[in-house]
């Protein structure tokens, strides 16, 4: 199972308060988390790297890719965005963290403008509870999730409606959000989950490692069925 | 549009705060503001009537049926249950209101034990999120519905995947519910809505009345096709 | 309800077979029976037209916009694609038919290779079965629609699953087909239809006709909120 | 992973074409090719036995109950059709085969009536189009599987939507069929599929068989959650 984790790495050189907390940047605390819950095959890639660090050979050699984004999703190449939409279809797996909602990559995916969403930033007590404690995803998840201080995020979140809606959020503020849901598209798996604003040690949490772990599981497809792209004649079922 | 409003009528005769808020019983209030937007055939049946008010004839010539139950679900007849189970397959509109949730009728239809969620008496602030403004059901409705003091339902709520979800709740206390939703069982449109708690005046609130109201005109399927119930052996499609 | 009709309009100006069929173009035989039905504000645009017909005054101007397109779908220009995109997140109502499934804007809106299909041209016979009966769209539908002759589109069909699945298709040579289906973007209401190649009568056939008149009716939406696009900040909710 | 293989074991004892095809039962034709494909823990259970074999000892220690049924829906109990209902919703997965969509179990767990269909005896080709190769439960499995002689099943099938729909049927007679489905109810994940009628070598096909190994995994759920029945109030989100 090989994994790619992706993210802008901006917050974590620029400012002081989050270097202290991710001082390798997050792509390298969630590296860390997966090599202790035994995935053995996991690279980075960032932003400032050429191609984003996301060549077509390192998408061809990755099942399951991580993405953290914020501040600079204009300065991701449509070209890259294209290559990765078309490995998702192809059965990559994608899990989309935090504010990689309003990313290119995930609004292409969602065909809406999923970048809308209601939030503010002074650390609320956030409570995701459990919808789906049938969901691979939610193994060993108990009734709730709690994180002490986050970013909080509102509906309208604009979606479609996903395949699965694991988990909702509450907000001390007032907020509701749909925080943890599955989609596919094509032959690939996606998890969008909520957490993960950079100023708040959220990585590290048991509960929130334990969640993406099992997401890594989960969108692991690797006999996916590739998807033609372009114009595509077939012929009748008697030549089947 | 022939509107029946069923309720278990107990509260509101036992209990002096309830019955100041609803001194006719809250079947009443309903008819009352049905009929103030334009409904003009409605009528109540509650739990002591003989057959609960629902006889077949009742049940037959009903598009869209209210129901609001407590503490008696227990005294509602299998033989009624069972009748107005199949008139929703059939296509009779049904809406499902507060507790109801733990009524027979609705455990049947969902086919989980749906009695079963967190709940909690204490006059809290519920928030309603509207998560699909573009429905039928909230036309006029803005991005929420603030009721101030509701008994509190909280998640895990156990139902199947509904049809659609329409609204989120938010609770003071820290919960989330989902609290606006739809279903299809056979030919019968079915709303669930979660406000309406005995003892708080919230079937007066101009927003519930209009959801309310909403949801009568998107639940009327006069057109409907009939379920045959029992064995169905059918002919092949060349005698259709 | 103002409504527009686009067509790429080319065959039935190329091909004479299929000239005889639609002498004024598929976008005008629409029309003609949605006048029939009682709908008075109903226009047209082409492909060949400035802005494809399709500016922002119309745009602004239509309630639910029909897209008939199936060769030149390449030809439409990526600004046209992302003004009707917008609209149609904004709440206008859209109905893709037929090879549209191929077109820019419904790729785009399902965030999928949805141009993928399998396909065959050889007048196969099509039953389209009913499968949600209590849906406004299939009101005054039985069991099912049989379709004489037909360009066969077979699964897998590319899609995000729909919000709604009202009708499968079977065809004469093997395939089915999920061949009506709802989906909705934003506040915009979609309806996906799968008949109408331009070789054959079908949009005089008298249910076909029935399912459009009822869709346009299901995805007229004129009080949908709008969706902001760009950079969202919200206030908190104690400011509402 | 503990497997119980429940079948009603009427025709295989009265009817000499079926007995030659399934001479030790439907039920022990599913048991040897689960244990050829490593499943070790498998037993079986029939409608004769005391309590039809399914004490709440047998059902306690099964993490999956396969369960075919035709003729004699009527003569299960409902104390064992409770028995087994309470267990799905617990976490016990569920495979229903064929003529069991009329058992009182799963009309139990769908809340229609899902023994309604269409149907036709005759020997007819069946070809299964595969519409979510993403899945688990299809992984291996090609474009579609083609059954050279199976009854006819069509829709319209009276259940609620799907989680997720996976296969759909075509038949020669004209009919489609949604013949593989997930739904959940509680923490219970449930498959059904439709082949395999009992005059039919049906189980012995190497498709038909990965499908079905592929879902006994999907349906294991050993971790799930137990759901309490009654009436159950909750303590306050503070003292959790």
């Amino acid at each position: 199972m090989r994994i790619t984790v992706w993210n802008e790495y901006l917050h974590e050189r620029t400012e002081e308060a989050v270097r202290k907390i991710y001082p390798e940047g997050i792509h390298n605390c969630i590296k860390d988390f997966l090599e202790k819950n035994g995935f053995s095959d996991v690279r980075t890639a960032t932003l400032d790297e050429p191609e984003h660090g996301l060549t077509q050979e390192v998408l061809d050699n990755t099942d399951v890719l991580f993405w953290w984004g914020h501040m600079r999703h204009h300065m991701v190449s449509d070209e890259v965005v294209q290559r990765v939409y078309e490995r998702v279809q192809d059965g990559m797996g994608l899990i989309v963290l935090h504010s990689g909602h309003e990313s290119k990559l995930f609004k292409k995916l969602m065909g809406t403008n999923s970048g809308q969403l209601r939030w503010r930033e002074c650390g609320e007590t956030e409570i995701m509870w459990n919808i789906r404690p049938d969901h691979p995803i939610l193994q060993g998840i108990g009734a709730n999730v709690v994180i002490p201080h986050e970013e909080t995020y509102g509906e309208l979140f604009h979606i479609p409606d996903p395949d699965e809606l694991l988990m909702i959020s509450w907000f001390s503020g007032g907020e509701v959000f749909r925080s943890a849901m599955t989609f596919h598209r094509g032959s690939g798996r996606i998890f969008y989950f909520k957490p993960g604003h950079e100023t708040y040690p959220i990585y590290y949490m048991p509960e929130v490692q334990k969640i993406l772990c099992n997401a890594v599981k989960w969108a692991y497809n690797p006999d996916a069925p590739k998807i033609k792209f372009g114009y595509c004649p077939e012929p009748p079922v008697s030549e089947l």
